[in-house]
């Protein structure tokens, strides 16, 4: 049956694998709808994507792939469909209800399983759109025991990734392990200008001209992660910070939004704490 | 001896020439150090960039890659060097200074054969960099026998590319076909809007919030060429048409230098009335 | 009461206009909190947008200007609160929720009175927000039958602006004439390029490296009024006309947002065919 | 005799200011011709910035307006004219090249009095466009005793405002505080994110997908003084910390030239560590 594939594939860089990998697709007869591929020389990695279409059976690709390719090579054979995504968010709308939206209008490239939160707020915005809210509680507990708590409620969810949409609570390097390269944060500042809290503050005391945002996945280094995508916005003295936070809305909801496509068409790859993005 | 080369393809797409181009390298024992593709669904064309490195006779793998693939293919087999240029200007100096101190310092990828002006004032900066100065006055004479004189100098010069760096007049059919795709311009605005003359002063008119620049190879249709680079400026309603001017020099420059990069360093493909750009 | 309010003046520029407007908020022990001017030299136009603040009646203030200022100057003294919209859309659901999650968070400085549309798909969206929804489709009818079922649709309601959100219908000059100046428009591109239908394909065709979206107020000529805001979007090759609908769709939104933002906040004059912003 | 002047005054604020000041220009007969104010709030602080025409004597006016605000208020009453810079540049030579352009078109507002490198290899294009070019070597020497040879030199020098074009050395308190408000520098990062050394290998290893140039007026502490402009340029995996340099080049130049044209204007003030700009 005619089918189509995005062929992901990091391995350390040697002289033929365009060769060698092309000559996979062609043997079997497969078209190349897309192909795009980057060495990092610094790293000596290699990184190719590629779209191909025809008449194949993904595992039989996989493992003639597996089987020319060193050990070492991270190689995926994904089938194009809609991945399952995991929303955490706190009580600001702007980032969530515009994955809302993109989901409702068939346009997200995911199912939204659950949006869990530790306030109460947004329970209203997400039952608008029929989809399972979980509301956890972190008022007088500890980061540990809340964490224990979503991490039982998250457990019992099948999903690929999971979107911090404004999720305000600094997470343990605990459970950032235990959702390792699938974690997808907004943070509201041109990283790494303004690590930490209140950024908007911190950019309204510094009086810089512009704004930003920055989606990255999660590591246990706060806003230190691999940078998927980043925006900035204009601003001047007549902003105050709050000005500058309503203002950054915007940049943030796009910027993640934008993000968590890249990384829902598999165009992401996570090299060290970078990445590399067709 | 070890060399580096740019090789540039494009044809007729069809199944296996990622494979087969790749062998030819690999054949070779060749290694690729760069390498971008493109298939352009609409029209039917693959395009290809590749740089490659090893011990190689340029003739050699033109020849090669020649009787390889259709006899309609467009193949070039580059080696990175300084190209020729002849630059075009009147009366302003942003776009031509720009070039000329990129030149200065050597980051241009580029000789400056000589500059032509049909206006004398730009003969003093020139004169600066020790870059031969031609004037050949248009005043007072007919578009075709200013032409004429223009072709004149120009044909007595050996270059690769045609920069006309705020060159304030129409090009006439016959001139353009004579350096058929070697014509770069620089448009004063955000193409297509604000076609022809004073677009700054169109743009004012209209009340728009965003000027552009344009970089584009220069075709019998006025400002229709295909577009290499774009850029945009924020104005707002406090800027009359001649600060937008001024404002939207900067644009003008730093599009003009970065499309000609990109062209001195063989990344841009003409396709139709579009440009391919790796 | 202490009170605030928007004094909004626009009048033929005389000598002194400062100091006089100045001397009524002086003579009342009133704070300016904000105050902006902007003299249109060409047009011999003087803008000025003031916030006061202290204890004043909004009538008696008005009158005091009306007295002091020449008799063509049009005079507002707006009392800072929700204005009220009505909302027209076709199909598209990305402008229309963005407002519609704006209005949800209480971010919107206005109350939506009615979304109308004359495609029955969006009614859904509209119906999870509890905001009414009014179907009048445009089947089978002419655009003189349909306008007219819609402006009885329209004329029982109450709104201060009237925001077509990606409304893929043209406007017949009576329709537009009924709701002067009230009327909000996105167009799918930077204008004055890409005038008309399918501003995307057209982009597409032409091979622009950037794409935008535009938001002005609609008068009787297609896609001319006066401009509010713009934003442009970086594009490729690589991009068909579909992708670059898809990537222009965040454009859209958040041009258009900003713009009733700016409108909602009575921080725009129209001055002829552009606009003063504030 | 008619004349024009730019007044800036920035005091406390208090109620009135604008009338009081615009009933001094109203009684001498003046034309506004340009105001903007200001109002910090939280440090309770009054920017205004007015360009005046009419028949007036400098001092007077000055004088005028010094008795009627308070003793702690900052007036200028600035003529239009070109004012007096020396630049500061060590090796490279975009953003020096960008303002000796700019000085040679006559767009510059200012006169460049001399060029003061530490290193000479400037020395030729300065001398291309006959502009004193000192060489002051900081070689074997230690950071005191080469700016004391550097403080000999521009102490000659009658200046308003030193521009620091790519001067890669750390200035001592000593010399920052010896032309206090007078320097302005233009940092290669999108500040606050990478101070110090090498900000393009800061970037590139944190894998940003922006980089930046900030220009600002130098202080005590490194890097940390009031921005006067900003812009940034997209960057992703291809570009190495060389093609990140490179790159930023562009940036670096416009955002100098652009802070430098704001502050010729005399459309900047100080408040604090932050700007205010007209």
């Amino acid at each position: 049956m005619q089918k189509r594939a995005r062929v992901l594939i990091d391995c350390t860089d040697e002289k033929g694998l365009v060769y060698q990998i092309s000559k996979v697709f062609y043997d079997r007869g497969l078209n190349i709808d897309n192909n795009r591929e980057f060495v990092d020389k610094e790293e000596g990695k290699f990184f190719m994507r590629t779209v191909v279409s025809g008449l194949f059976d993904i595992d039989e690709l996989y493992q003639e792939l597996t089987a020319l390719l060193p050990t070492e090579a991270h190689i995926r054979v994904i089938e194009p469909k809609s991945k399952k995504i995991v929303i955490l968010a706190t009580k600001e709308s702007h980032a969530l209800g515009d994955i809302l939206i993109r989901h409702e209008a068939g346009e997200l490239d995911a199912d939204i399983e659950c949006v869990i939160a530790n306030r109460e707020i947004l329970g209203t915005l997400v039952g608008r759109f029929d989809i399972p809210f979980i509301y956890i509680s972190s008022d007088d507990m500890s980061r540990e025991n809340h964490e224990k708590l979503m991490m039982d409620s998250i457990d019992k969810l099948d999903f690929d990734y999971m979107v911090l949409a404004k999720y305000m609570r600094i997470l343990t390097p605990k459970f950032v392990k235990a959702y390792d390269q699938k974690i997808i944060n907004i943070h509201h500042s041109f990283l790494p200008a303004f690590i930490g809290a209140n950024p908007y503050k911190q950019a309204f005391q510094r009086g810089v001209k512009i704004i930003g945002a920055t989606a990255h996945f999660v590591t246990d280094d706060l806003d230190e992660g691999p940078i998927i995508a980043q925006d900035v916005i204009p601003v001047n003295h007549r902003l105050g910070w709050r000005d500058m936070q309503k203002a950054g809305r915007d940049g943030e909801k796009i910027v993640l939004s934008r993000a968590l496509a890249l990384v829902l068409n598999d165009r992401v790859f996570i090299n060290g704490n970078k990445t590399v993005i067709f």
